[in-house]
């Protein structure tokens, strides 16, 4: 089967060397005329070759360009028409029914919407529509007024990337190079040093899970890093030390995700980790080790900044200084009891809840929105310099117990119980009475 | 990796090992109150499982209890909120921007879209949506009340299986035998016989192709069937002669798309085929052969049935009886009139439009609209019982011109312009003049 | 990447379109100055090229061109040289060190094999050696000077086909129709008759496994076809039955072995049964089902010519037809004691033993060199027109416990020793009393 | 399907737990005894456990342990029956008929080749042969004895890595990086230094391909490197300059092989290259791009030590630190006369042969006997420090041109003439008129 692309390419030269009109004087002009074809009559015979010309014209176009789309985007004939709109809504609003209600949605419809279905009809479309979305994001701060197509745009691929149309696939040392390369590059978390560190993380003791959608076969949307263990890891740095020897997989007890990363900031915001996480887990228990422990060693991005506003909590004569001198510090005679400390700032900072309810560091929300209790922190975990900044060299484990996945995030969500162990209980608690 | 829905019996077997609660008494309750569940919270921890459930418990359910869920499906709860609805609606009338639309737009959205894009999340999910939709089909025409969740289906699924998400497969005898048998269950044009027919249909001198779609692998959603042949050909029943000897393709001059079929009910109207016909011309084209014409051989479904209703065309004497016995006679000495009667007749039904413009045949209408031009009308083309009933066994070859395919497509849709050959025109004008 | 046979026509359009005289005159000379000039120095440069038209020119060649060219094989040019054989043989023998065997035996490689290695290395090479020993083979009877050809040929596809270079596939429904087919052709044991039996041996509560081998990733070298069951099957027809319903694989507590079939009559006597049965026993003990018994379902094929034989051991009066009728009958009241007659000397066939130790049922000795025992025999197992012509309807089922496997081998090997159930045992001793 | 290595350790854990003896003491006794059981009866039933067994204890075997193996090797009972060789080679002698051969040939196999074979059986067993001439080819040059082990070794990897058993592949950034990592090791010519500068070998304007055999699926067993270029490349270092900027393929008119290299020191001598070099040069053709010529960029290993031997070829005056210095340099004013000389000397030494015909330098015998022509030799080719001690930065360009290919290697096999072009032709009448 020839790739699409060829088809294309061979759909144009044979309108060019037929002498047709088809893409005409278009084939040069702006790629709003090209918009404008694709959604008329003509879009439907020579749809894909229209399609791809946009990419095309997209890909090579510069900043200023963009940006004229995107307000030629805004422009009324993407809207919808305001007063079939306003009638059927009155109609509907009279009469609330079905047949109304599905009278009037269509037409409420931002035609934009239309438009981008067209374009992914083209080859390498989807990759277009996330590139889009990807530079808009970009835009967005500035240019507030695209947020209305950007609500087009997750809206499309919300509906596109759903989770029924995902693969998961394991990622090893029998993976393409062109994928490789790719976590190379998005690891977010604990960057990866070169080839040599990623070889270290796909060995016999580490596993790598990632989705694909169909569409976008050789680009991973989000992936996970795995350390199989003996015990719960308390800190980063042997994890991801090159030259640690590999360990037998079959003696470890413990899974621990100490990396998870988002891939294409196009996709922000349409969220796959909750289901990889848990789908991880279920092929490490098919996969017949001994494993019985499910944690990650995370990060608590928001602690120094918050224990910065919060100094009150530190009794008089303790420094930042002196308790960054304590994470760094080999022994740590004089300052005992800054570990202790830490920890029970920690833990009060983990379990302290936004005005929503939620949590207020944004990875303890993510985990205990999937049903993750808080289950230990660590102390001289991260002693980067990025996890001294963060928070201290402090790290937390949270721990998915797939039997209180679903009671932990409906207590999460409903009652704004943070799950945690009774290590951290206490933690909390020595905090009261101290 | 692990088939998905391995997973699935995994995540409720642990629920049901452990003692948990999640699917509870639901696991037993209704199929309505899962549904509840899955756009709940509780959804959010447990989604895949409970989407998995809906599918089973679907899959399970009597004609009644389908038919109960279809009106429970048209509840208030699953529509969209009247007041909001029309606040915002009158806000974007009064001013008309992006912004006040894109407010609008997901509030106007019917919450059952919602569900069904989370019974897409779970294993199978997308195959129950397409079995929801066929169901719907099947119950329409009693019951048009259900037309407004038909209207969300359709919407998803166009969004779902828009062509940048298709896959051309070519289909051999190196098939897998799940997916060839699909192709004989579906055939819908001219019916294969049995395994020795398919094994015919796919030698050296045919060519079969079929688009899928990743969500389901192994379902054909539309193919189409090729022969190569030295010139344009004239009847069926040759190419669909087991016993004919297969022909060389480095011969051929013509590809000759005679049988074009969709497979799953669930996808009606959902459209495929002018995507199909093209991209398959293309790959064609790629092989190196020596093709130059790319036909169809078509049946003509209305042509029997039109001429009834204008028997007035007829001249004297011609009966029906009298067309069926030369369109079934070996020699048709005293009826030579009758074949050129014939064609000049068909000629006109094929270039007959409807009100709004297009063909009154709805396979003329599917081609024309396409790009293709009426090449030949062919006699004793197709003398089944089957084609004799239709169109006394006449057939039309369309003719598919990548050069011309826009321009008539264009012509067509907007100027009710049926592209024709000379020798079709020919058929016309003789006729005004006899 | 293109097949090499694309690869092959391009050589030599190639050496056509230039002009050239590599195969000059040959092209269209005798096979045999092909060979002549394969395994010259011309050979080397052009070798994958005149490889190929030596297979070309030997599937167009007629029965009696190949008679010719075997005998053409048998020349004094592709034996070794006599004198040097000798000298070297004659130092080995005077002095028999390792360094003069290595220097005799290549001398006394017979120069034919060097031309078959040479054969082989152009496209479709295996496959034309191995349809060359098939002809050898149906030669041989009455051509018995081709023996010396068929040793060069069994060296070469012994070692070719090393169990090394052997690949297990699992056959089943998404299998591809190509080697689907080749089941049906190949099917020795229990005819398929046609594809919805087909369809039937790979239900649920069936297996099916083959051996392939890279150079022919078409050809199924060698299949068995496997029924899991509930107890162990005692007669043929239910399991080949199209109609009969699929069981529930999950409550199967025996696998049975109810046919295996070699496939290329060109690799006959090269053996891979004994490998394919055990490692399909653990294929099947890999799924996690609940099988404990693995057993085949055999035919017995020489009984009835055996009893024939030995007439003597009938009590007066029971002929052969009244077995027969036995054996068809649905009730046998006059001839109860009919069965067990036969049960008794069916066992006593079964460990007959030939003058070399080996069993004399060929299906027995099979079995037995590969350590299976030989467990119950069985009245009415097979009452189709074979089933009763070999062997009155019995069959036989052998046991396969791997924990038996070697020690049933060796005794059978070294001691003459037939591994059997107490219930076979049984049978021979209430003969001997009897 | 589980990989055989499952099954493996499956039988062996079976006899073990179910207290079997069959590999009883042996399997902690010397891998002696383990071969003496695998040639006996014993190893046909439990065959390929033993064979893995063997290959688990040879690659834990210590040098000396491999070493008293090899000895072992060389035994009485691995040889054949001197008496039986004698006189079945007298009978050959007296009337040397295939079927008296046939008779001597079997017998004269030493026994080793079975034991070989028969380890080949078990999972790793091709990968475990491959491993023991490495090792044996490392011993041979203090232990000549071992020449009767390799010479069987040879003869047996000869057939089974024979041209009709290897496949071709591309390979390039979407290969997995098992098989990639394995090209940097193994490139032989000019080094790949770290990932970086293999992704830029594998970019748009270049190509890569292997052959790999079934049996070892992540092992290539050679490569060789093509650059696509405008005009015949005239040095390597822009070649292997990792940032030089992609070329645009469509605008090459010549693919420059730059690198071959054999990856698998067990397989030396069992030669691929020829077939490698024209199957490549037949998939570029294949490509439709716009190649017209076919040549390498080679280096001229020895050119600088026959120089050193031929001192007397050099004017006067110039000594070979004058040459090194011209060729390092950037300008070369005083020695102008130096490039033409060496150019000159270099033409002499390429075309020099050795006793038997073939040419003196073995990449040029290589090429030559590939039917190749020494095309043109390039001043500053290779500036490298290795090029420099080598052949004082020459290289020269070997065409490769389809339709001379077998003229060119016959000539040169049978008449030892060197094909060259005209310019190098020009070089040496130079240097005799000089």
């Amino acid at each position: 089967m020839r790739p699409t692309s060829s088809f294309m390419r061979w759909v144009l030269d044979s309108i060019a060397d037929r002498g047709l009109s088809v893409l005409g004087g278009l084939t040069r002009g702006p790629i709003e005329s090209l918009c404008q074809v694709l959604v008329s009559e003509r879009g439907e015979a020579s749809g894909t070759a229209i399609a791809r010309e946009i990419a095309t014209r997209y890909r090579e176009a510069t900043p200023a360009q963009r940006l004229r789309f995107f307000d030629y985007l805004l422009g009324e004939q993407w809207l919808a028409d305001p007063k079939e709109v306003f009638k059927l809504a009155k109609s509907y609003f009279e009469r609330p029914t079905a047949t109304a209600l599905a009278r009037l949605f269509p037409v409420a419809e931002p035609k934009r919407q239309e438009l981008f279905r067209r374009i992914n009809m083209g080859p390498g479309g989807t990759e277009t529509i996330v590139s889009m979305r990807k530079d808009l994001l970009a835009l967005l701060p500035e240019h507030p007024r695209f947020e209305a197509i950007n609500a087009d745009l997750v809206h499309l691929l919300s509906s596109w990337f759903n989770r029924g149309f995902l693969e998961l696939r394991r990622i090893d040392w029998k993976t393409p190079a062109l994928i490789l390369e790719k976590l190379i590059a998005y690891e977010a978390v604990h960057e990866i040093r070169g080839w040599p560190d990623l070889r270290r993380r796909l060995q016999q003791d580490r596993r790598c899970f990632a989705f694909f959608h169909p569409a976008l076969p050789d680009e991973p949307l989000i992936f996970v890093e795995v350390a199989l263990t003996r015990g719960m890891a308390r800190s980063i740095q042997p994890l991801i030390d090159i030259d640690s020897r590999p360990a037998d997989p079959e003696k470890a007890d413990t899974a621990v995700f100490y990396s998870i990363s988002n891939c294409l900031e196009g996709l922000r915001g349409i969220s796959f980790g909750a289901f990889l996480l848990k789908q991880v887990i279920h092929e490490l228990e098919e996969e017949d080790l001994h494993l019985r422990n499910f944690v990650t060693l995370s990060p608590i991005p928001g602690f120094r900044k918050w224990l910065a506003a919060n100094r009150g909590m530190l009794p008089p004569g303790v420094s930042f200084e002196a308790i960054v001198q304590a994470a760094q510090g080999e022994s740590a005679a004089a300052s005992d009891h800054i570990p202790d400390l830490m920890l029970r700032c920690c833990a009060r900072y983990l379990t302290e809840a936004r005005p929503d309810g939620r949590a207020l560091d944004p990875v303890a929300s993510f985990h205990l929105s999937n049903g993750a209790s808080i289950e230990r922190i660590n102390w001289k975990a991260d002693v980067s310099e990025k996890g001294i900044a963060q928070s201290f060299g402090l790290m937390v484990n949270y721990a998915y117990r797939p039997s209180r996945i679903e009671r932990n995030h409906e207590q999460y969500v409903k009652q704004g119980r943070f799950a945690r162990s009774e290590q951290v209980q206490g933690l909390l608690e020595e905090k009261k009475t101290a």
